[in-house]
């Protein structure tokens, strides 16, 4: 790690560089471009009750919910168990991390309680005080890693180039329900030309641990998402135009194309009406591994 | 296998003798309930060039489209490569069939092909003389499974009781696509009472290999899937109130109840616009295996 002129832009060679500044506390900010191809992912932390319920929503919804890992063992916060195949080929799962720690090793993190039947959150630095016995950490995929290969391509996604945090978009699309976890997809949308699609397809298809291809494209696309407006996403910044003056429509021959997004369990824990602390990072503020994102890349298996 | 009076009626101990019958050409007909309890799988086949975007397809909307194995390598019709984990533990997939032809061992199936631009199917026994160097062979769960769980509970479907087939609706929730394959759920539905609704959850919840819990419940889940007319299911019977005779509605207490369906998959790969022949199993003649329902039931993991 080498801390450049101002002390929040650090320079992180490595993911072990990112958790170890978190872990002592020289670190706390987002992690978007930090020690770039190196894989990082959403955290959800959750007592033991609800982690094979959990487990089997994110299996029945793997799109948006790519389950890259979980707690060896309820309460274990340093050893995973990986579901992840290099390259998806066969044989054991690839470690995704050496040394460790769920509850040190994210810049910031998110705590949910209910508070007279209310769900109050407050974002901290560390969680050692609130991990217990029964809590069952989760590692999910973050399409971070496909914007690097679509930049690689030429298709740098228009929020990345304008410096902007991706729209992300509540659709009506209803998950596959799993014990209490419920609910809709939410996307992620970037805006390409109609020609642009079948390459932005094959591009992201292989990125299967990270959402992988497209769920939806084209104008049409929008009211078959029940998106209510374009232009104001639920969660990030709003889309612009080209050169940033303006809302994003389709004056200028760009469609909008959707893919599955991170945001979509962790909405779906927090409407699921759990008992007990729930925990997670704090948006934007990833969990960040020792692979690299080449490494999780599906391969043909015939 | 011994047949009892009628030659369309025979008995059969285990999965494996049904098979030997089909290769035998002794038995071609519906596999309901022929050797209960072995794990009955829907048949889809290929060319090789469609057959990772096909799998992917699978992993991408695992609900509708439980993969449980496919051609060890293209051209195999004999070793299959199995997906499965004996009751999602870890260590190696179990193997599902010992003595298995993908060619001979389903008792009839549909071969489609393109004939001026249109998809026409027939009906046959075996398809060795159809089958290439380059088909892949897919295996895919099916809902009989998790049937017999629910009777063994008190909670028979409906139209298992009344010897009819299992009601399935084309709903407007589209899948997740993969290369050329894409498509809207395809769901089967059987009545429960609202209060009997978390016991059948919990009872098909563990079939995570043949659809597992139902994706959507109630009256108003008619309108949120998209399904046109309750009493017009797109595929099988008609569904019937009680004493089977009025169409089913809601002056009796029960409400709708809708699972996953294998007819998913076949549906997409139908409308996908393939070239080559593509071939499945006929309708309810299913390709029955060597392992019980009991074998591929999940596990909590932690």
């Amino acid at each position: 790690m080498e801390a450049d002129s101002t002390t929040s832009a650090y320079v992180f060679r490595t993911g072990y560089e990112v958790r170890l500044a978190c872990r002592r506390q020289q670190f706390a900010g987002q992690t978007s471009g930090k020690a770039p191809s190196y894989l990082q992912a959403n955290l959800i932390i959750l007592p033991k009750r609800y982690a094979y319920e959990f487990e089997l929503f994110c299996r029945r919804n793997p799109v948006p919910c790519p389950l890259l890992a979980q707690s060896a063992t309820p309460g274990n916060a340093t050893l995973l168990k990986s579901h992840v195949k290099a390259g998806g080929a066969p044989g054991p799962p690839l470690r995704l991390a050496e040394d460790i720690d769920l509850r040190r090793d994210a810049p910031m993190y998110r705590v949910y309680s209910r508070v007279d039947g209310r769900v109050v959150s407050e974002d901290v630095e560390d969680i050692a005080h609130l991990w217990q016995d029964d809590h069952v950490g989760f590692l999910l995929g973050c399409s971070f890693s496909f914007e690097a290969a679509l930049a690689d391509a030429g298709l740098t996604p228009r929020h990345v180039a304008q410096g902007r945090n991706v729209p992300m978009y509540r659709t009506t699309i209803p998950l596959c329900p799993a014990g209490p976890f419920s609910g809709t997809y939410v996307v992620t949308m970037r805006p390409y030309k109609p020609e642009a699609i079948e390459k932005v397809r094959d591009i992201t298809r292989p990125y299967v641990e990270t959402h992988g291809e497209p769920i939806a494209w084209g104008w049409d696309a929008v009211d078959k998402l029940g998106i209510k407006d374009i232009a104001s996403p639920e969660w990030g910044d709003n889309p612009l135009s080209m050169d940033g003056s303006k809302p994003f429509d389709d004056s200028e021959g760009f469609v909008p194309v959707f893919w599955g997004c991170g945001v979509t369990p962790q909405n779906a824990v927090m409407t699921a009406n759990l008992d007990g602390t729930v925990m997670a990072h704090s948006p934007g503020c990833m969990f960040v591994l020792d692979v690299c994102d080449h490494e999780v890349v599906g391969q043909p298996v015939v």
